[in-house]
């Protein structure tokens, strides 16, 4: 998730308070949420299930306590999923989590102490980088589009805070901020990489089912265990979700990783909230079996058409010198302002001038960098949003 | 939670293994399972509950991402209930949580650095052990039935591990594990000393409801809203739960705090798994609000039944030289066994050969002492469980 006010840590409290009041009016066209469209919710399936599970024989199960690792049919059901993306695995390499954020505050948990070093790309997830700081870590730019730093570089720089590098963090499908994807030789790059320096990968695939054009790239993990023999031998660990397909709000997500790595994780999510909520994960489970894959055809249908739309009028009404990201999937895209434009400026004067709102993009830079930059999202953009505010808020740039 | 296998840490992996096949065999009378009995568990109300937040106005806001804080009237709900427990608060003191185990695990990333000393009784709650240890601090002992150590002790002891006191953490009603209930004057005592260490007082309340006789005593939270002239003034930490009255397995509890400290807790909320399921929270307002009370009574009426069954076994039957608690309410009462018999030992004849099972006492101590005591459970424990199986575990000891 990232409402506004979350995305914006670097804007002072006052701004943000001002701004959170001018979204809550009904002629804000809002750019800024990073949220599915909940009218595509497939509510019918949902409901049906949350029924027959609490009249089925499991009623009693799905109101009691569960195993930390999560109820068996729905990892058998990730098993299956994880296989038709090249990841041979069992239901030993699978942890079920409250969302993929809590699949990341896990991964900051067991790897970082005070001053070790994450590679994260410039900008990045902003909800990983909140996740990771509980732990007090140094970030590093990884640049897997090439140029990334010799690995002793690396080293060097962690050891030079008191730490090391810990692993690499990065969305290859449709990135939150950018809606960029890494091609097969950047994940293999990335792999490269993570190999010299002896440290995990973690894949953020949040948003991998939502493609709406090209051809689907191999999941890092696949690659990682056909270069290294296997899912128990891999350094790649896949967080993946269930809230950009069928529903946020009940919170499930998963990690697939080496069986060493789930079975601390596991003992982590004991101590934390001893498991997810067991009635949710049988009711996901009976969703996924029933809707899942009719549910992503409707959603690049839907998701796409807007993407085309709004790419189109940014192409229609930005000056020069503006650009922008073309994702083939996902919800984002990513523009850049020219150079000296500050973004969170452009925010205070579009909320109020032309009514449009979006996320200023410095907040998804570990580094307090990029204030040309801005994420606007597409998936709650009607025709209406995109035809009318795409001009207003290009206006302000003319 | 506390079945076997969490309670026993200190066990080696491979008895635990052993163990563990023979409690699913159908002829093993379990006293080990720290759970609700599902058979109570409010269904109708919940199935009723699911359904109609599902086919109302809110149906795609129970779907959604949901503020960190937690779902407002269910906040609003709590407000209430606190309010009759003699703590005057707002919303803006209340916190959502996935469980009260949650909260726990929050409440040792709030306060806790490495070395950092935490005051526990012995025993304790494993899961909060376990959820503290996580940030590795040292444990010292607290003794709220009198005869604390002085504030300069304490924080000599730890100074001499380089860190500060920095919570009391305890369950002052119905303790797990050992049943028992703080009395009036102990409870001020706790406030007397953390307010002399200038540290908090975690309050574990996750059993509060569930008195079968004698008088409720004020929850610390309300002494110290009294003494300190309100909730936002108070150093005492509230950790409610929604597991034992209405169902564990839709994971909600809450935090009742000072606002400052919910402020803190909702930043790391967010930073953790963003928010506590929304459809759970909404189902959990309408189910409290239909059926706390009567669900309250209930339980009191077959739990306290199943206490008394379980009291006058262990009185008709134990052999001299083993003594007991006599809870006023919860779940569990705590066998201390003569000076020199090992629990553990114990567990693992009588399974094999009494075919009844409870949890070793050593293992809900910080020091990992107390290998003469045992925990009872009596929740699912029914008139065959403890007519059979108390005389058979009486056996063994004879």
């Amino acid at each position: 998730m990232d409402l506004l006010a979350s995305r914006s840590s670097r804007m002072k409290a006052s701004e943000i308070r001002e701004l959170l009041k001018l979204l809550d009016q009904p002629d804000i066209i809002s750019f800024a949420g990073g949220i599915p469209d909940p009218s595509l919710f497939p509510s019918a399936a949902i409901t049906e299930a949350y029924a027959s599970v609490l009249a089925g024989a499991e009623a009693g199960a799905a109101l009691q306590y569960q195993v930390s690792e999560g109820y068996l049919p729905l990892r058998r059901w990730l098993v299956g999923l994880m296989g038709k993306l090249g990841v041979a695995c069992d239901e030993g390499n699978i942890l079920i989590t409250s969302g993929s954020q809590q699949g990341l505050d896990y991964l900051g948990k067991l790897f970082l102490s005070p001053g070790d070093t994450a590679l994260v790309t410039w900008p990045t997830y902003l909800g990983a980088l909140q996740a990771f700081n509980a732990y007090e870590p140094r970030y590093d730019r990884l640049t897997p589009d090439g140029g990334n730093m010799t690995p002793a570089a690396y080293r060097a720089g962690a050891a030079a805070n008191g730490g090391r590098p810990k692993f690499a963090y990065l969305v290859p499908d449709f990135a939150n901020p950018t809606g960029e994807t890494l091609n097969r030789k950047q994940r293999e790059a990335v792999l490269d990489l993570a190999g010299e320096l002896d440290i995990a990968v973690i894949e953020d695939a949040a948003y991998r089912a939502l493609r709406y054009d090209g051809e689907a790239v191999p999941p890092i993990l696949a690659l990682d265990c056909a270069r290294s023999g296997g899912i128990d031998k891999a350094r790649t660990i896949y967080c993946g979700s269930f809230s950009k397909i069928l529903s946020p709000g009940m919170r499930v997500g998963w990690i697939c990783a080496p069986r060493a790595v789930i079975e601390k994780l596991v003992l982590m999510k004991q101590a934390s909230d001893l498991h997810s909520p067991s009635i949710n994960q049988m009711v996901m489970h009976r969703a996924a079996e029933n809707v899942f894959e009719g549910q992503v055809e409707k959603l690049i249908g839907a998701y796409g058409a807007r993407r085309d739309a709004l790419l189109g009028a940014l192409e229609a009404h930005m000056p020069d010198g503006v650009t922008w990201s073309r994702p083939e999937g996902g919800m984002f895209v990513w523009v850049t302002l020219p150079e000296g434009t500050d973004a969170t400026e452009l925010l205070a004067r579009s909320v109020k001038e032309a009514r449009v709102a979006f996320v200023p993009g410095n907040a998804f830079y570990a580094d307090g960098t990029g204030r040309n930059t801005l994420r606007l999202s597409f998936t709650l953009a009607d025709h209406r949003a995109v035809s009318e505010g795409i001009p207003r808020l290009a206006a302000l740039l003319k």
